[in-house]
């Protein structure tokens, strides 16, 4: 079985964050692109993701699945990318703070569910909407990266989310996410991604009409 | 500044998820007992973790908060422990999916809110609640270990949100859970861990009364 990375992903998915690890890895990759209504729930990937969900990756027999797992996996499994940093305390933190308090906060709030009294901040993981994302604006406000001084998987991750919410208007839009987010959209690797993402979705309206 | 380990908690909190890793870990750590209504707002804390929660830990200068983060954390900061398994794949795969898909799915459902449309468990990470545990139930169907064939911390978080979400009635009480569950909690560190935890909250009733 060839080591070759394997990429599942949909164009208009989490997967465009999966998409920006791979171009910032520099390694060969393939893009398999599942569809919401039928490949993404047909046995074949199933057996990769029982979610039915994208982004996964296969290298070798190794699966990983969840958008932020990847980045961490593709960061250890290819060391000389750079993009596991030597602090993993922070490297962590935000990693974990991203997706398990700011993904959810941004879908609960975007879909009407608010922790809105003391008793469910208290409970709720990532406190408050408000809450989880002043506190990454504030962590954000003097730093380039989210970990240490130097680009990492989790700004991958971290950039996403908050460009993703901004653009679609889920999240605050704050000075500190904008003077963080605009040097790391600019990144060649993200550019490439974005380019990648295009002709995908072009082939998918060329396969449609 | 000492490297030890300083581990903020609270006996009835997240913080028992990370007292059962340190006790894993089996190096030297001071706890600090951190309380709801007052010392967990105070500005010293604050100034560890801006989102006035427990757990959070201290080493050297580096602060780790988010639970499974510093599982992560500490099983790469004490590789002798064995905590951190080869297979890095599976090993964040679950870390990220129990933390980031588990965790809020349980927190949503026991307060309210499900993702019970095919629109919002299409753009929900975790899908929808019954999803989430039934993927997690097959997975850990023919398992030992969450990852790959030897105990790590992923199991430490997995097997806490699990025992949590049963004790709590807050998740399906699957057999797939209680046989994975079984011989974990027997470990000597978690049977540890629960004593001194039975110690911080026999000392706080102390003080309460
Ligand atoms: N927790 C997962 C969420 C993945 C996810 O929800 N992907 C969506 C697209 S952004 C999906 O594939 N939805 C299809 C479906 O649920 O049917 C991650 O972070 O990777
Ligand atoms: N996402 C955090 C959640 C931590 C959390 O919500 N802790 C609760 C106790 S279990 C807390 O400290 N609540 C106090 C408050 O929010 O005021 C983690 O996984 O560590």
């Amino acid at each position: 079985m060839t080591r070759e990375l394997q990429f599942y992903t949909n164009p208009q998915s989490r997967g465009n964050i999966v998409h920006w690890m791979l171009e910032e890895l520099g390694q060969p990759y393939t893009t398999h692109v599942l569809h919401y209504e039928n490949t993404m729930k047909a046995p074949e990937y199933l057996a990769i993701n029982p979610m039915g969900k994208v982004p996964a990756i296969r290298h070798g027999d190794v699966v990983v699945t969840e958008a932020a797992a990847i980045c961490a996996y593709l960061a250890d499994a290819f060391p000389d990318a750079g993009l596991a940093p030597a602090n993993r305390g922070e490297y962590y933190r935000w990693l974990f703070f991203a997706a398990a308090c700011g993904e959810p906060a941004m879908s609960d709030h975007a879909t009407g569910w608010d922790a809105n009294t003391p008793e469910l901040q208290k409970r709720f993981g990532y406190g408050s909407f408000e809450q989880t994302f002043e506190v990454m604006a504030d962590w954000l406000s003097d730093r380039t990266y989210v970990a240490g001084d130097q680009f990492s998987a989790a700004d991958v991750y971290v950039a996403s989310l908050l460009n993703f919410g901004i653009l679609f208007d889920l999240i605050p839009r704050k000075p500190a996410f904008e003077a963080y987010l605009t040097p790391l959209l600019a990144r060649p690797a993200k550019q490439r991604a974005e380019e990648k993402i295009l002709q995908l979705m072009a082939a998918e309206a060329n396969l449609a009409g």
